[in-house]
């Protein structure tokens, strides 16, 4: 079974220790793609590392500690969007913001979107722990408030939805760029925007 | 631990075999839409339904197997919706046959749809135990031959994932009808597919 853990001693927050603690989570990502969170435990964290479970609850006490540490980067990014998305003029500029932020941050982590989008064990955890549940209110609404009512929200809840999982394995096989710029294409002709004259930055021209 | 499975014996199919083998594939689906399917062992489903683990073995070796007794009336009727999509006769026509027809079976079958297409390590097991990645394949080419190319091939993909995700809990609460209604109409928005003047058999009317 598995080895004890070792008491928690304090680390000088050494470039090793920052080096370690990322291995961790990106190993962690990795393992969480492939056999789900539920699927993953630190045991075998440890063993994909070649390391002892001691050496991982150094950095992670628990299965959740890690999922936060691996989710926050994108969790910080989505947040600074979001707010970005709530200080445009119109409903179609707020809409339009949101729609290719989402898109391109979803390319840019395509497996950690899968993860955070369709594990639904990591999705109760980090609605309990952080603020997703309002965080995924607010971006549903700058898209449905496009079309207000029953149909804008199940339009919005398709774009999201259907972005997150079309940028996992498996579905459509693009390079960042082309699926960026028709995931952006495919959810406005959804929401009803019209494309932009001038492209928005990080949405690639045709 | 768990209980020592006891030699299996063949049961007389009588009508409470099959009750107690449909509560085991109920309940199995309940926890796998909590706990995902990597969260969720044959002793947590034994432990929900009172009933020691060697009950569960009696019908189910592994949970695999109770996995493919839950999915395989789903994935039968899904196969049936892709070969009468593919014996319509236009490119379009085909589109909105198998757009209508996985609209009213994801709607009908929210948690099943959910668990199917968000839970990695269901996909990876029904994979390699079933044909569903060349289902999968089949029903992504009837909606992007509207638009042959990768902008079709995304749009295909955005809409099955959109409409898998979109029917899961907490994103939208709307009933059977009004939901089956709008997802349909998102569909054929984000496909260019125009709405029939005879609403198609199982959409309702607006």
């Amino acid at each position: 079974m598995a080895t004890a853990a070792t008491p928690k001693t304090a680390a000088p927050k050494t470039a090793g220790a920052t080096d370690s603690r990322q291995r961790f989570i990106d190993v962690a990502l990795r393992l969480f793609t492939q056999h789900s969170f539920a699927g993953t435990s630190l045991q075998m964290i440890a063993d994909e590392l070649g390391v002892t479970k001691a050496a991982v609850y150094h950095h992670f006490h628990t299965r959740e500690e890690l999922l936060n540490a691996v989710v926050e980067p994108v969790l910080e990014q989505l947040r600074a969007i979001v707010d970005a998305a709530e200080g445009q003029r119109t409903v179609h500029a707020r809409a339009e913001h949101m729609l290719t932020g989402y898109a391109d941050l979803a390319v840019r982590n395509r497996a950690l979107i899968s993860v955070l989008a369709a594990d639904r064990g990591v999705i109760e955890i980090l609605r309990a722990q952080v603020d997703l549940g309002t965080l995924i209110n607010r971006q549903v609404k700058l898209l449905a408030d496009v079309d207000p009512g029953p149909a804008g929200l199940v339009k919005a809840a398709l774009v999201f939805a259907g972005i997150a999982g079309a940028v996992g394995p498996a579905l459509v096989e693009l390079d960042d760029k082309a699926l960026n710029q028709h995931l952006t294409e495919a959810g406005r002709r959804t929401l009803g925007l019209r494309t932009p004259r001038r492209p928005t930055p990080g949405t690639p021209r045709p």
